[in-house]
């Protein structure tokens, strides 16, 4: 169970070149400072890499995606920049075995509406309000270790219906000032891979220096390590002989 | 709970028109031995109408579509002639309400790979073998009426690994002779839309005429019928107003 | 899909006796203000009967329980002074393809516990806050006709995790004005019967009038009923022979 | 991820008393071929002991089980012999955390029924059969390094419909020469604990001298263990204060 773990933060860093206030928060990018709160946690065994829109192959050449076990996605604004081409190879790495942990504005990227069928809208409002994010799922890995509930002074708020398939796992819920409720922690499993979405998290609020925030991605990135894929997953949909299982 | 249905059965139409056998199993094509089963089982409160691939709109276009409460699937070796754009007419058009029933080797059509985000592959074999559809969701609606197993004398076998979601509601599971099973009665909700998978069907059996299946089939149209698309699932993702549901 | 149903309302009947402003509320007991909205949206092919706890047989006799098809549970004080026997005579019937709606505090019952495994705690504060009580599950029959959310003005706070096991589907989830969330309508099944826990409600305040909440109760009930028990479900655990089934 | 895990194996132990064959297949009892292939498998990090009905405390006493992380229970003609006192002293350490992994013809044990809340009722046949143990959910933990399909040349006949709530993840599904299904691999959790069903197994075929048998267990003794019990998790159902969670 302690197989060294690779990870890759990509980040379409645009907000922080854009806004002041962005990048007075993550002045080196969110990708950086993910990417520390996972360093810090993790240690010795997991390598954390990071990588960025305008890198080429748009940050995720196939050689940097075969050598990734969990990739984290941040992206907000930059969405449409993205290839299909690029979400097709993320894709196949995906149901092939890499685990994916989207973040926050992520649930509008193109390789998560493309994994989960459906439009993945919702409501949302910048109002500076509590998130309190609440456990409903205890045993869960991913819930280990946090308090009951995680506590975020100021967040944009995400409200429900979250147009998402239901998910395999529902960790958290969170709730909001104005009152609305949102399912913050989803897990779902795709062939080989396996995909957690995580809601809290901003570009305009110190979410990931947030220590319990950090706590839940890093053990995200554990979860969503699948270090051996099941031949029971098929390669193509082949035709088998009669107890072929026997021969 | 007596809504009248408006029930669609599309079907590509080819292997009747290449194959002496298929013809001689359905004459008048698939969708139309499927949408007799559906008349004689729902009755006067449904219509059930026919469509194929080589019609205007590849039989799809938006008017049938909003008039069609639940969309019957049938497709095989024609995949990929349906376009991306009809593709994305039938999507919107289920996370907007309209129920799906994706029917044997409709397992690889664009339009369910596209509402699942996985390959949808199966391993199959053609060697006549007997399916036994055993329930194992007793209370569901799809499964009302149906012996304890649905025994077919010849069929192809699909085995796992399916790869699909995990199902919202497993109803159905297969064995066949070789000793390979199927989660053959498979259900899905995505946005306003309700989707159900049922594998057994084939073009050279004449699984549609086993009455077992046609009362499958018809419990399937009435589960998948959603008369009132709910007011949570948001248009876009809207930006709200704090305590907006008060005002 | 218009089969008559019989459902029968039970309530312990204590609060009302012991208290005023319970009575002030609730003239008749809660059953009979349920009872009175199931009429009134249900209608003529519904029939609904009350009972309570100091009635013979605990107001449960088995011949009763043999002709309910849905039985709504209201108790707070007297989950004590329910017996074993009756509990037992309710569980088998559940089992046996009758529908159980519970209700409230009816989440320490018996009956509930007994079904579920496991403690059914929760956290809850008496503060007259606001419900709102939000859909996330919009294909479900049982938020068929609900707004999004539904405003309950004053309401006593049940908090998570409520230690219930993960429900087969998770319609609602409620917030409240100090912060916490819970999931407030929880389907699940069980053997032949079909229940939903309903949290809204409340004996201090007029839940039970509130044109939505009956909304709720009534396609709960139309959910909860199982027209036709599966021949799937075994009787004891039966030895068989080898293909039995082509017998 | 490698906290130290505690154990525990425990078996009526009557199959082996009573029974020559059983006594040729296990001859220091099914308790020590079991405990012995954890030992194998899990090693160092790992304490594995044995228990019997016959013991004090019908071998699971209070001190034991509070040093126990993961209890395997086998049992199969004497669950009316465990009291209802054991079974309420297992329950309570299920729910605080303790995981327990479920053998065969332990389904119809006091525990396993308390827990599911349902007769756990299944069909079943002895003919020596070939069980074969395909994966349907490919990045469970449980299924890590098993083949597709695991092959038990010689199996008694396990068959749906099985009683059980729907599993919270369904690993693994069996097929048998007579043309059976069922759910041989189920996932549960409840308020703190893991509860895993796993049926290939039986006191008359050498089912845990398997080696991929043996993979399944030791993988499931790591799923089940939850080293942090959660504090969401109420002790009670008790009255909070305001934003308490802000004091």
């Amino acid at each position: 169970m302690s197989e060294a773990i690779h990870a890759t933060v990509w980040n379409e860093h645009t907000d922080e070149q854009r806004s002041g206030p962005v990048a007075g928060i993550y002045p080196h990018g969110l990708h950086t400072t993910i990417a520390e709160g996972l360093r810090d946690l993790l240690g010795g065994h997991t390598t954390v890499t990071t990588a960025t829109l305008d890198q080429p192959g748009q940050g995720l050449p196939q050689p940097l995606l075969e050598n990734t076990d969990v990739l984290l996605w941040w992206g907000h604004k930059a969405h449409h920049r993205v290839t299909d081409e690029t979400v097709a190879r993320v894709q196949a790495r995906v149901l092939a075995g890499m685990g994916l942990v989207v973040l926050h504005s992520g649930h509008l990227s193109k390789i998560f509406t493309r994994l989960m069928g459906t439009s993945c809208n919702l409501r949302w409002r910048k109002a500076d309000e509590r998130e309190l994010v609440w456990t409903v799922n205890p045993t869960h890995p991913i819930a280990r270790g946090v308090p009951h509930p995680i506590q975020i002074p100021q967040q944009e708020m995400y409200g429900e219906f979250f147009d998402i398939p239901q998910p395999d796992e529902l960790v958290f819920v969170s709730s909001f000032t104005g009152g609305e409720v949102f399912r913050s922690g989803c897990c779902f499993t795709r062939g080989n891979g396996r995909i957690f979405y995580f809601s809290p998290g901003d570009e305009l609020y110190p979410v990931y220096h947030h220590p319990q925030i950090r706590r839940v991605l890093a053990n995200a990135v554990r979860w969503a390590h699948n270090p051996v894929p099941s031949p029971s997953v098929p390669a193509g949909s082949p035709q088998v002989r009669g107890d072929w299982f026997t021969a």
